[in-house]
């Protein structure tokens, strides 16, 4: 009884051991297999993509980030126009922090022209974080760059699949920026990355050193006609992807993007959620 | 590209298969670890216990299997009273089997009189169920054997833990079935298994001959004083659960009972469900 009343505080307790008494129950060769122990082993956290909360009031996404105890938000501009003032950036961050909510990024912000760039800079500053997620064009490149430097906030440019002559995937976004400043990198969209036809399990790897952010989901197929579905229900792979973050270093957030049932998709949302935690978690276990 | 399609393809199919091309952008000795694809390997499928929905109108608990695509139930009185005539009992069943939903049980039944153990077996007669989730009486259970005898109904006694002086754990039912008929087994409760200080990932190999159906949550705690929380977030460890389960070819369900926000229970539920999917897939994973 007081073996098996160590694995159960050891399981809880989120920590590596070694040397548990054998467990009843088993044969010897047997033994090693239901020894488990948590490690934790990851260096990145959890988060939601802004985008996901497109429908809701902040009352609602707020309620919902609380029941799935998912508290990092990419946020969107439906919260927060990207004409606002410093006072009203300054109320609607504070309500989220407030509500428990930290905003580690802004976007994504699209920067067609100047003004667009230089408006989000001030934007992002007044919002108090260090990273924008953005969709810029190409001639908007040089000066990012210049604002990167000026003002410490690195950009992440989002791929958005075959839906986006730009951008469809980190290897475009990769060739424009790979001899420019290290301030300038990536969202991994794992779901648009998978549409148009590439592995994301790759391509978190290969462009490892510029992989500033990544929206999590799940998609319906590998072509430009997939859509988001709950996460395990489609097609990514998503242990192996896990297996190439770990592999990857990677220390972002991986915030969820569900862009699914979207005037109601807390379902959805906490499906999600639990699906990446167990796969995180079965990952985590070491047998000792 | 080509081969990142196939790659994809094989991961959304669900079969196995070798001999995968090489993954572009790994280096030679790291192939291995990114070519993965999935095995179906599990017999066992996935229910909820009714108790669940307690608080639910039937319409509310039939939208929420839906929504998670869990769509086994082991029907709990609420939506049925013990006291049903055949008429109530069909017209129910009826409304379930029409929301596409499979009632593979009833229960829990508890049985402490003779006219308990006759009517719970003509209630699971008319519903149409093979297996009856109870908890007898120790003096009922010669009763017991004869209406399975008579019947085919099979009957899995569901241990409650600390708070039962009757059953708290599977060890206590065993003890008291293992010299009677076979159709007389278990249902575990996981939770309760845990909160009596017991390992459910050592009872489900132990007495896997007479484990005839499964309660599956997570406890904050493992002692009398442990609550329900959302899979993944308390103590038991379900890795270790599943790699059980396997090892000890359970081919029954696995319910998810759900005893927190019982008013309001969808993202607790949802977050549960994708957590033993992630779980069970992660595990799923075969390196080719």
């Amino acid at each position: 009884m007081n073996s098996r009343r160590n694995f159960l505080k050891l399981a809880g307790a989120g920590v590596v051991a070694a040397g548990l008494a054998p467990v009843a129950g088993f044969s010897a060769e047997n033994q090693q297999e239901v020894q488990y122990a948590f490690k934790r082993i990851d260096s990145f956290n959890l988060g939601i993509a802004g985008y996901t909360f497109y429908k809701l009031t902040f009352e609602k996404a707020a309620d919902i980030m609380k029941k799935v105890n998912v508290l990092n938000l990419s946020l969107k501009d439906n919260f927060l126009p990207l004409n606002s003032n410093a006072e009203t950036i300054s109320s609607v961050i504070g309500k989220f922090r407030s509500a428990g909510i930290n905003v580690y990024t802004v976007g994504v912000i699209y920067m067609a022209k100047a003004e667009e760039v230089e408006n989000a800079f001030e934007y992002a500053r007044a919002s108090g974080v260090k990273m924008i997620v953005a969709a810029p064009n190409i001639d908007m490149l040089p000066l990012v760059v210049k604002k990167i430097k000026e003002t410490n906030i690195r950009v992440a440019i989002h791929n958005h699949g075959p839906d986006n002559t730009l951008f469809p995937t980190a290897t475009d976004i990769w060739n424009q920026i790979k001899d420019l400043d290290p301030g300038l990198g990536i969202c991994l969209d794992i779901g648009h990355t998978t549409r148009a036809g590439q592995n994301p399990s790759v391509d978190v790897v290969r462009y490892a050193s510029r992989i500033f952010d990544i929206h999590i989901k799940d998609v319906t197929s590998a072509t430009k006609e997939g859509k988001t579905i709950e996460m395990g229900r489609g097609i990514i792979d998503i242990p192996g992807f896990v297996a190439a973050l770990r592999k990857s270093k990677y220390n972002g957030m991986c915030s969820l993007e569900f862009e699914k049932d979207m005037d109601d998709p807390i379902a959805g949302i906490a499906e999600s959620i639990g699906y990446f935690k167990g796969v995180l978690r079965a990952g985590d276990v070491v047998k000792l």
